[in-house]
C-alpha cells in the first residue's frame, strides 16, 4: 500500500519524460522537501548506491573503490513561478519553471546515478536546496559544514545550464541593501516631512547608468553587471514613507576579491548607507588542471566563460576542481519563457555516461 | 463577574486620563475590535444614551426631541505604530501613537457623551473604523450604506485634530499605482532583460520635481501635494525585475473636482500604466452656512483651511454642513513624534460643553 504524499520518480523513464516530472513538482527555495521526498525514495530502490539525506538535501553514492572519485550536482530549487507551471513540449523544448535552472541537468544526473552500476569512476550524486538565495542557506554550504566527508571528490561538474558545453570558472556575487532616510509626516502635508522614496530616484539613476566592466581571463571574457533586484519602501497610504531600500546585486570577474567588489559598490552609491547582506567569491576558469583538461577532451567543444554564481566556486574553496556542464541555455534561467532543448538532456546524458564509462 | 477580555475605559476619568487609556489600546487600522468594544461598553452603562454598532463603528445618541441634532465624529483607528507606544506624559503634552489623530478628539467626545444628559442639542456621538486607509473600508461611508438614519443630523463637528481651532472644508485624495514594465533575466545576464525597478528612475524624479499648487477659496490657502507614498519591485534576489509600482498620493484643493484631479495624475506620469486605486473628493469651506457660523462664533478664533482629507467631505455628499475642530497639532499627525498638548484637550472639553449647554 502506498501511503506516501509524495509524486514517484519513475528513474527507467527516459530523460524527458524525467525532466517533465521534476518541473510540475513545484520546489521554490525554502520549499523543497517533496521534491527531495521524491528524489531521496527513488534512489533508494537503487541497488548499487548508498543514500543519505540532510535536511533536504540527497546524496547518493557508489562505492566501487576506483581511484578516482567524480562528484556530479544539482540544485533541486526554483525561482519564484512567472506563471509557467505545468511543463509543455513544443518545438523541440520541454519548456516550464526550472526546466533549463537546472532540473534537466538533475533529471541527466538521476539517469546517470540509475544506470550506472559499473562506472570507470566512483560517483557522488548530489541534489541540494536552497541554490536561488542566500548563500547561508544553500544545501551544498550546509553539507560542506556538517558533513564534508560526503562531499570528498577529486573533480566535481556542476550540472548547471551551459548549452552541453564546458562553461569555466564563475563570477562572483554580492548583494546589498542600500537605504534611504527620510521623516515621516501626513501626505496631506508633505512639506513636513521628507520623501525617503524620492530620495531612491538618485539610487535608481546611478544604476540606469552604470557601465559594468569586461574581464578576460584565460582567453575567456567575462561580463559584470550591477542591478537593483528589489525596492521597498511606504508605511501607509497618507504617510510620507521614511524609508526606502533598493536591494542591489553586483556580478563581478573572477579575478576580483570580495573585499574589492564590497568597496566598489560603497564607492558607486558613495552617500548612502549600504549594507551588504549576501557575498560570495567568483572562482578562475582554471582551465590548464589535468581534471579539467581530461572532461572537456572527453565531452568535447570550446570551454565558455560563466557569467552566474555557481557552486563551482564553493569547490574552488574546498580545493576540488570543478566545471560546470548541463543542457539548456543559461539565458533563459529565471525567464518567464524558460526551457530547455530536448536534444541537449539526450546528449548531456550519452556524453556524461561516455565518459563515466569508457576506458581512460 | 467580569469575564471579557477588551480593557475597560473609565468615562469619569479626566481627559488626559481617558487619550492615555484609549492611545494605550492598539488600533490600526482594521483591528479595532477590542477598542470599539470598550468604547461600546463604556457607553452602555451611560443611561442618557441608546448605543449602536454595526462591525467595529459605534453610535451613541441622545433622544430629548430637540428642535437640532448635532454630530460629533471620531475616528477609533491609526496608522501603523513607528515604536511610540505605550503613551507617555512629557512638558506638558500626551505622546503616542494616535494622540493627536485622534484618540484626543475620540477622548473629548466620550466625555460629552457621559457628562451631557441634558444638553441643549441632541447629539449624535460616532466613533468608527478604518479611516486612516482606503474610503472604501471607512466606517462612517459603511454607515451611510447601511444604516443611513444614524447619521441624520443637522450639523456635523469631526473632531480631527485642527489645533483646538475650526478647520473648514477639507482636501480631496487620490490615490493610484503608477506602473513599470521590464522583462525577467537573470541577473548575472542583465544585458538579455529590461529592468523595471530602474525604469521607475524617472517616475520618482518627476514626484522630485514637481511643484504642487497653492489655491485660494472663502479667504483660505490649500496647499495641494503629490507624493509617493509606497514602492514595490523585484522578483527575487538574482532576477532582473520584470514589474515595479509606485504608489502616489495627490491632495487636490477643494475646488478640483475627481474627475480633474484624475487628469492631472495621469498627465504627470504620461507614458506610464496609471491605476487610481482611491479617489474622494474634497469639501468646500462652506464659511457662509447659518450652522458654520454658528459654531465659529460658540468656539472662537479665525477658521484655517483644513489640508488633509477628512470626512467633512462625506458629510457635505450627504447634505450636512461640518467643520473639523479638535485638539492637536494635524502637522503631527502620522508623525513618529505624534503628540497632543493637554491644555488642548481640556479647552476643547470645556468649550464643546459650553456650546452644548448654553441657551441659543
Amino acid at each position: 500500500m502506498n501511503t506516501s504524499h509524495f509524486p514517484r520518480l519513475d528513474l527507467n523513464a527516459d530523460v524527458v519524460t524525467l525532466t517533465a516530472a521534476l518541473v510540475d513538482i513545484p520546489s521554490e527555495s525554502k520549499d523543497e522537501g517533496q521534491i527531495a521526498d521524491a528524489v531521496e525514495d527513488a534512489l533508494e530502490s537503487v541497488g548499487h548506491l548508498s543514500v543519505d539525506r540532510e535536511n533536504n538535501t540527497v546524496v547518493a553514492r557508489t562505492h566501487l573503490d576506483r581511484t578516482e572519485r567524480v562528484l556530479i550536482g544539482g540544485h533541486l530549487d526554483t525561482v519564484p513561478s512567472a506563471g509557467n507551471l505545468p511543463h509543455r513540449l513544443a518545438d523541440g523544448y520541454l519548456h516550464g519553471l526550472g526546466s533549463c535552472d537546472m532540473k534537466g541537468g538533475v533529471a541527466v544526473s538521476l539517469r546517470l546515478a540509475q544506470r550506472l552500476a559499473n562506472p570507470k569512476r566512483d560517483v557522488t550524486y548530489v541534489y541540494y536546496e536552497c541554490e536561488e538565495i542566500e548563500s547561508k542557506f544553500n544545501g551544498l554550504k550546509m553539507l560542506a559544514d556538517r558533513r564534508p566527508e560526503l562531499l570528498l571528490a577529486d573533480f566535481a561538474i556542476l550540472m548547471e545550464p551551459s548549452n552541453a558545453g564546458v562553461e569555466a570558472g564563475c563570477q562572483g556575487t554580492l548583494r546589498a541593501k542600500v537605504h534611504t532616510v527620510g521623516t515621516r509626516a501626513h501626505s496631506a502635508r508633505a512639506w513636513l516631512g521628507e520623501n525617503a522614496v524620492h530620495q531612491a530616484a538618485e539610487i535608481l539613476t546611478r544604476l540606469g547608468a552604470y557601465e559594468p566592466a569586461r574581464v578576460t581571463i584565460d582567453g575567456l571574457e567575462y561580463r559584470e553587471g550591477l542591478n537593483a533586484v528589489g525596492i521597498a519602501g511606504g508605511v501607509a497610504g497618507n504617510v510620507i514613507p521614511d524609508e526606502c531600500v533598493v536591494t542591489v546585486n553586483y556580478r563581478f570577474a573572477p579575478n576580483m576579491s570580495t573585499t574589492a567588489a564590497e568597496d566598489h559598490v560603497r564607492q558607486v552609491f558613495d552617500g548612502y548607507r549600504v549594507e551588504v547582506v549576501d557575498l560570495a567569491p567568483g572562482a578562475l576558469p582554471g582551465m590548464a588542471l589535468p581534471a579539467a583538461q581530461a572532461f572537456i577532451a572527453a565531452v568535447g567543444g570550446e570551454p565558455q566563460p560563466k557569467f552566474g554564481w555557481t557552486d563551482v566556486a564553493r569547490f574552488a574553496e574546498l580545493g576540488i576542481p570543478a566545471v560546470n556542464y548541463g543542457p539548456g541555455d543559461p539565458s533563459l534561467a529565471h525567464a518567464a519563457d524558460e526551457r530547455v532543448p530536448i536534444a541537449e538532456l539526450v546528449a548531456c546524458e550519452d556524453r556524461m555516461v561516455h565518459w563515466l564509462t569508457r576506458d581512460r
